[in-house]
């Protein structure tokens, strides 16, 4: 979800001077402590303490919506008086005609205004409507920040009668409660929906990044699929037919087992966010892994069903079977010409590294795109269709794009770029670390390499001097295929350290076999949704007397 | 030719004091004026005025050899005296047994320790054994600089018998003597070859670039072809046959007709001479134009030479029928992945925007590589062939390539990168130019802005204040095909003056649908050869009062 930019919510904070909203919102909203807990202590929230740190995650729903409406609506609220409201009444405003209202703890609210601007959708607010928002806001704890709160606020129409409170425990059911047990050297960025990246040192330890530690990205709950009555389904060519395809059935097809490195679009968002806020999970250099994954192509499975490539542009869209409540997928798209590009190796991965998917990384099947953003590689898929237009999901159109850095909530329009699919060519040092104590001597830098597309790097460039002289790396890890370049390159470099030195910045940076190179710096890069981090990346270190 | 970094030069100078050598060649190395102007006063060059500009072509023969020589050498020639030697004497050191001499004006030389380490080749080099040097000058202008005639120098052994002295005239028939007339407009970088460039105001003028101002970039003279007796021999697959195709063969072949821009590998190179020296022709934003190309498709005339995609990497080889003196043809290749996929639309085309190409672009017949760079556009066609590697020629394999900016002429190994194929994002701005005075309130800034591989153009971003700020360009030109954007965009910006603003820095910068972008700065891009310059554009100009 989008969440509001704080000097946005300040600015109007000071254009309302909200003085008859209860003073604990408007703290709330001048807060400058983003970890979220529970405002209202009558709720039972079901997360432990780690869901405290679940509020970044997925901020692409609230925004420029948000914004309008919080402008439209203005002081409106201050204007009620506080009325009470029984249960009964509540759950009769569930349209347009009558009112679209819900709750939240003792707290009535109005929504009408704000339905159709709710950047999730509509229909995901509607699914609240005369009734309570926990068990929906629970799923996505984006909610849960002060200034969605206060946005909230703006809404007000009253209390519910004390008899009819929510009994949260009953409502707010934990849909994450069934989520794998993770690896406890993951560094976790949110457990609601869970994302975690390894640490950088032990990210190139190995070249192919053990299971356990590669980095996770979920948008929902992990489902858990049974797979003897697992169903892949692909909807059939017109004249063609629609296939259910059982995991043996998947078997049945060509194996092929390729190394490829999955990227997070987030990855390395954290130095953006150095620049200027953004939104969105704040990956570190760690939202990157590599592994062996082996499955049936995908246009293999196509073909089965009667697709070929037409003249006209088509996409494959994908949909999870990881859910929201409105029983909404997980979903994305890629275009159909590389689908069907047996040269694209575009699988339907069943093992990893070996083994059956673990259930974070999509058991019993998900798709792989190498070459292309992780945003597409759609895990516990279900379903595969053909269709002239990208996926509409909101992780296609409304997220996972680029903008120029003059771009804000209040501007952007999401048409105007296309989705992320390859992504540019990209590097950062794992070792040492920023701020770490380098012996003097002799330093050894670590690191990884990466481009989209199937784009070989081809050298990787480190400085010592914060970009002035450079050395080249040597370039570790398997050789890359000519086009088919999925993974990504382990480097390293001994250097000297200049005698005397007591800092040095150390600075890498990739060039692929398109010749593309990284930016030098991030701010030119900068982009609301904090994608696409792909600067030169520094660590400042010191050395040892 | 690669010429030697002045620096280089000047060090050996140091270190070897050559208090023997003649003033005069003491004082050429010296200078610091690189307009070359012939030293020898006895010697006529049959080059016009214009020929003084040709000495910065093709810096691609000397280097690394060359200096390895110049230090082996040393002092050897210090030490020679001054010995007479007869034309007819000369003439019997052909050979590593009996030494290899040559002359320049009335000097002897004995380049027998050289001709192995000459970078355009030892066959090249080995035409002029036994005798003088003028006739191959002529044709390579790049050697007319005091500090390859310096390293020359080195190698000295006494003069010619003053009878047996060279009749000039009668050697350098002017080999550039039949080359086309060209337009006035062009920007002449070069004659022989000939090499220049549309002035930028002209350049975006239409998206569509008219044939007299397309960027011309030639090796070699101008080979004038006969159309009715030209064949281009196409070398047929094992079990499959060789062709001989008559223009009209070609025009049997189904006809397609594309929009490519084609860029020079240098475009640009004159910002990066502005960090440090580089080795090549000083093209500034011009070398980059658009045509409407059309002709048989490569992948439909190697299909009828029983060519077909192999598992193993494979090349196809062009060679042009554009030659040096030793036969040698100007050549570069492709992948056999490439050629062969009818997405990739590789051209043998013989129109250029609906006319016969003209002779500078390969009259009757060029390849046209869409998203590739210029120099695998191979002109004057003449033989096709696949082979289990890369080209040969000199300019597929030690020139063309990318080097970190820490690679110097002493350390390059050409062999330790790739040949540019596809080319980077790319974008430069045209109007206003540099220095120019705009007009206070508004400024119309325009450009263009392309990217190899078939990657559109999705974004060009300006600022007006150095790259603190950015607007987004409106984009012009032709709708681009998804994977197929083989054009470039053209794109401007109306933007209001800041009052009071006396200087503006302009700046733009380009995104392509693989989100790459173009990197800040030019320095950390530097490269020996002046390639790939796709640093921000920027110019300054001054703001009427």
């Amino acid at each position: 979800m989008l969440l509001l930019h704080r000097a946005v919510v300040l600015r109007l904070q000071q254009a309302c001077r909200l003085k008859s909203i209860p003073s604990r919102i408007y703290i709330q909203a001048c807060s400058t402590n983003d970890s979220f807990r529970p405002q209202y202590p009558s709720l039972t929230f079901s997360g432990d303490n780690s869901s405290t740190r679940g509020w970044k995650v997925m901020g692409t729903l609230l925004g420029l919506g948000a914004v309008l409406a919080y402008q439209d609506h203005r002081c409106k609220a201050a204007q009620e008086s506080t009325r009470i409201y029984t249960k009964e009444e509540v759950s009769s405003h569930t349209s347009p005609e009558t009112g679209i209202w819900v709750t939240l703890g003792s707290e009535v609210f109005d929504v009408t205004e704000f339905v159709d601007l709710h950047p999730g959708g509509p229909s995901k607010l509607m699914l609240a409507a005369g009734g309570p928002l926990e068990p929906f806001w629970a799923l996505y704890a984006v909610h849960n920040q002060s200034h969605v709160r206060e946005l909230l606020a703006q809404y007000k129409i009253g209390e519910l009668n004390p008899e009819d409170k929510v009994a949260p425990t009953v409502e707010t059911s934990d849909p994450y409660a069934d989520d794998p047990v993770r690896h406890p050297a993951l560094k976790v960025n949110s457990q609601r929906p869970f994302n975690a990246e390894p640490p950088p040192e032990l990210l190139t330890e190995n070249y192919i990044t053990p299971n356990p530690i590669f980095f996770t990205r979920n948008h929902l709950p992990v489902p858990n699929l049974d797979p003897d009555t697992y169903r892949l389904h692909i909807v059939g060519a017109p004249g063609g037919q629609s296939l259910s395809l059982s995991l043996d059935d998947l078997h049945n097809f060509p194996k092929y087992e390729i190394t490829v490195t999955l990227q997070c679009a987030g990855n390395r968002r954290s130095e953006m966010t150095q620049v200027k806020e953004v939104k969105g999970l704040e990956w570190r250099t760690g939202a990157i892994s590599t592994a062996r994954w082996a499955g049936a192509r995908l246009c293999d499975v196509l073909a089965q069903a009667g697709h070929q490539l037409c003249e006209t542009e088509a996409h494959v869209c994908f949909e999870g079977l990881d859910s929201d409540p409105t029983g909404t997928a997980y979903g994305a798209s890629i275009p159909l010409a590389r689908a069907m590009d047996p040269e694209a190796e575009v699988l339907l991965a069943y093992e990893m590294n070996g083994q059956p998917l673990p259930r974070d990384h999509g058991f019993p099947v998900r798709v792989v795109v190498p070459g292309v953003v992780g945003a597409r590689h759609v895990k516990w898929l279900g379903r595969v269709s053909v269709q002239p237009e990208e996926s509409y999901s909101h992780w296609q159109r409304r997220d996972y794009k680029g903008f120029s850095p003059s771009v804000d909530w209040d501007t952007v329009d999401f048409d105007s770029a296309p989705s992320i699919q390859e992504l540019p060519v990209q590097s950062a040092i794992t070792e040492p670390r920023d701020g770490e104590t380098v012996e003097s001597g002799e330093v050894t830098i670590k690191g990884y390499a990466w481009s989209g597309g199937g784009r070989a790097v081809i050298r990787v460039d480190v400085s010592l001097d914060g970009g002035l002289t450079w050395q080249v790396a040597k370039l570790d890890g398997e050789e890359q295929r000519p086009r088919k370049a999925w993974a990504w390159r382990l480097w390293q470099l001994q250097a000297p350290v200049p005698a005397g030195q007591k800092e040095l910045n150390i600075v890498c940076k990739a060039v692929d076999d398109g010749y593309n190179v990284q930016p030098d710096t991030v701010a030119p890069i900068w982009n609301l949704r904090g994608v696409l981090s792909n600067a030169w990346h520094r660590v400042h270190v010191f050395v040892a007397p």
